[in-house]
């Protein structure tokens, strides 16, 4: 068994690691990392960690003892400018679901997240694993941003067969991807009944897409009263290849990402609670513009279960191994 | 007191037209008109019609009677196929809520609505009444649609700074905009905590903006879980001009249209269970794409807030008279 | 492996039912009956179904066809009157959703649901199936109710150390518990944003409870503006035994239903989406009257779990073979 | 024209203020107070105060600012603690909207609000403002509780026809409730497509309503997925009296209250964004318990909207001058 340590357990992205970590056949819970619920047993952060078979997972210890703890995988779930500050462990697999290491350029942080980057020389060593179209190349892994994960799904396969001036997406992410976090834009008598535009034009996962994708695209955010899910609608003019054909091709052996038949698009439902992903394609009747839709759940394929596949693909795991996929829940 | 007559006043449109009536000052109700409630009293459409100064409103009678009930202002609130069936009385004003007289073309009904216009000579006498870009001329008036109204309050101002290719605009509506008719779509079981793309490229309202602005834009809408509220996400590139600058020359003496500060966005809670509508600027930092943000209330300014403005229009009464404008709620 | 057909599939009831059945390791889907979708493929009810091992499931056939095709176990997921009208299988275990067989006395049948049962004579053959208060008894299982189901897990086990008069419950669903059918008080547009009391001291699970528990309560519904899952809050009064006691008790060995600590209240965020409920126990301060809360989701233990825990009973199964209880997602 | 000030204007009970106060014919804004954003301008609250007509607002001073700016009345919109250290100014009208001077017993605080009274000795100079039930009778006016306004509401016109022990109120309220401050459970992540009962059995409503009706109920709140609205499910046991005849009578006159016909239950899209309440009498077939429901707004009728009518009822102003009470939105 692969020995695991989640540091940042009790925020959003570090409890649904630890939801996939313990379906995960290969994987074992080794420590659980938290500063703000240290000394604690582990239902202190839910109660259903205290239950059946549950009784027996170790209690929180500081994200630095996590760290420090010998693990194999240790997954960060911290905020970008903590994460950027740590050494990561000198062996093992580590995969940090913060953008702290997305980015070969030390001054994207300062532009777009607000600080300077405390280990810019460090930077290089990371790969960005997007397991579809970008698998991690090594053991410092760095995992895709929720919106960044659906915009590239829907257009790295056919960033060759597009125009790559005019390319839009417009995006909208249920609350949870603000994190758990106290701030007023996440209270609730702000977000219920309400969608609001956010960072419009300036969101820091535009360059990380722009970086991946080899071109810019203008990325508008809309904050949704619903709790989890992320919807993508892309923009863009083919050059002439029959783009639905292209990504069906690209997906017909994935579990993970469906092409959608036509006339059937994606919708938050079908993937909330997933690791899965939905991509619908249309054609405008009046300008000719392909639209490419992708939803996925912004803490599934958006975050925690797509850091687990990334540990699938490092250690030659089945592709779905602690996933959560199945069902056909209304 | 001007005389007035709801046609269809039991669906949203119809009783959200009624709301505004009743609080206007020079409006009398003069005739409820639904076919499904005719003969009962106007609280069988919501208790609080028989409470207080409205005990003395008027039973339900057929649309056919309410259309001939002689009085000054006659408001359709009825389906889009039923309201082209209908004769228009000869005198009076007329304000149609559906897509019904929307098109001087008749072929646009056939593809894009899904029916043939039984009255197809008569489209020509109808005008478009956008009061703060296209004044109703005449006293027949389409009111717009939701979606157009926000694209075109957006869009109009601007339209002849802008590049007028590759026009986006992503939009997204609470769902009392698909009407109170029963729908596998409009299920709360398929609403709630879900978001939908539909008629993703061939929307109905897209022409409708592509006749008023004079070119085509990219039109896709969304289902929000949310019961009212508008956004328009419209995406342009400018020819030069300061956008923002045109924006709020043309808005400096409205009271229904608010162009935001820089660095606000307009969101749904301000709007909601108003005539008002925001709109907010933003550029986007890697593209210098320009994003034009519009959020109404689909029922309000999206329909019967602004089918009353057209008749003050008409009337030449106060721009704001019976409109829900005030408050600050939070 | 024991064969399955499922009557109504495309019902949320039936819908999750089939998704059960699907992870049953010894249940294997032989026919999918729904009259409106019979002769189409199973994606027609939802495009999971058409993906990878699934896409061997077979077309939907009529109800009667699927209740005459052999299988050893038929889940009847229909309407009340529907269902009472059917003739049960010959043989085989029979599962019915509905009410239709809840009850001895057919009177009852009239009197609160509205029908007179056509099949009053075979009423005494159906055992109610509630597995951790009344175990099913024979091969025809009556299927409680979701309110039921939450009220007699609540109170069973504490019925005779309480006060039978004037027990109160107060509760309240989520809407998929009004079913797929399109009526006023399930659209969205009447849902969103509301909480609307309704059938108050009428609801048909009322004579339910009082059947199982020996005595009436006052039971007041909810709608509320969620998808799933139920919280029923009943106040009962002590006749001296340490009430939570005997609920830890009861409950103890139960992989389905958790006790929570003291001062833990149940909330629907943790069981939505399971096949498992909560219960938690509270003191008033003032009046010393107990507060037993319990929370299940409506389709899960409330429906189509409970369907598939009265079939693990009746077979010897694991309790929770097939059954949606793990993880902790946010 | 009476000068109004307003203390904790930026938090949602003072926003709320803010917005009756603006709509009353006979108050002016003459100071509003806020600690966090003196010196600001008001539409550092919301960007509509800087429209139209309100660009006169004055501009935020602090609360201590605001008591002594010579007001006639005062409005509190403060913490409780915040507002029970505070010395009232010396002459003028006072309103409370805190519980800080509900209680003539300082006890009560230590008790239930977890703090000890500074200003113990002046409690008893304050009277509890409900005007329908217990009309306030000097300046310095304690507002009530928005549980405690429903709850009695719908009990006092009854409290000597019901049996006094046993009544039993189950309460839900939208989370604005809970205030614009930062916490956990008011997380928009959390309170989503939940719903959690919270200070089960133990809420400090609940001595408030004992005061009041001059006997104990048993209170349990719950938190919905809803931004406004609260709804008291009331369970009591008529001595014999028509209960429904005591309520009509007892509203028959008021523009606040409805009580609403037989068979029709309250709910919160008919109440919400305005002050006015709505009372629905139903009687349990099995057990002959009387429901009692009462729904309002937390805000309005619960909040702001009493406050404002405190103030009508000690000028003799209309009883519905400023509120929010009109129109039949959807």
């Amino acid at each position: 068994m692969i020995k695991v340590a989640i540091a940042g357990a009790s925020g959003y992205a570090g409890q649904e690691t630890l939801d996939r970590v313990l379906a995960h056949p290969a994987l074992e819970l080794w420590a659980l990392g938290s500063d703000t619920l240290a000394g604690r047993p582990a239902d202190a952060l839910d109660p259903r960690l205290g239950r059946n078979g549950w009784r027996s997972i170790p209690r929180f210890i500081t994200n630095e003892a996590a760290l420090a703890c010998g693990a194999d995988v240790v997954f960060l779930c911290l905020g970008h400018e903590e994460a950027a500050s740590l050494e990561p462990p000198a062996r093992g697999v580590v995969v940090d679901l913060s953008g702290a290491h997305r980015f070969a350029d030390p001054s994207v942080y300062e532009s777009w997240y607000g600080f300077e980057h405390p280990k810019a020389l460090g930077l290089e060593q990371w790969s960005y694993g997007l397991p579809e179209v970008s698998p991690p190349t090594g053991r410092l892994i760095a995992n895709p941003g929720c919106y960044a994960t659906a915009v590239l799904l829907a257009l790295t396969p056919i960033a060759d067969e597009i125009e790559r001036s005019g390319v839009v997406v417009d995006a909208m992410s249920g609350m949870t991807g603000a994190g758990r976090g106290l701030k007023p834009s996440s209270h609730a008598g702000t977000v219920l009944e309400n969608v609001a535009p956010y960072r419009v034009g300036e969101h820091q996962h535009a360059p990380e897409i722009a970086e991946a994708l080899g071109f810019p695209v203008t990325l508008v955010p809309h904050l949704l009263p619903v709790r989890r899910g992320l919807l993508a609608t892309c923009f863009v003019r083919s050059r002439g290849v029959d783009l639905r054909e292209v990504l069906e091709g690209h997906y017909a052996e994935s579990h993970v990402v469906t092409v959608l038949p036509e006339g059937v698009a994606p919708e938050l439902g079908r993937i909330q609670q997933t690791d899965g992903a939905e991509i619908g394609i249309f054609e405008d009747r009046l300008t000719g513009i392909t639209i490419v839709i992708c939803a996925l759940d912004n803490l599934g394929k958006g975050a925690a279960g797509q850091a687990i596949q990334n540990v699938n693909v490092v250690y030659g795991f089945e592709e779905t191994s602690g996933l959560r996929l199945s069902g056909v829940l209304v």
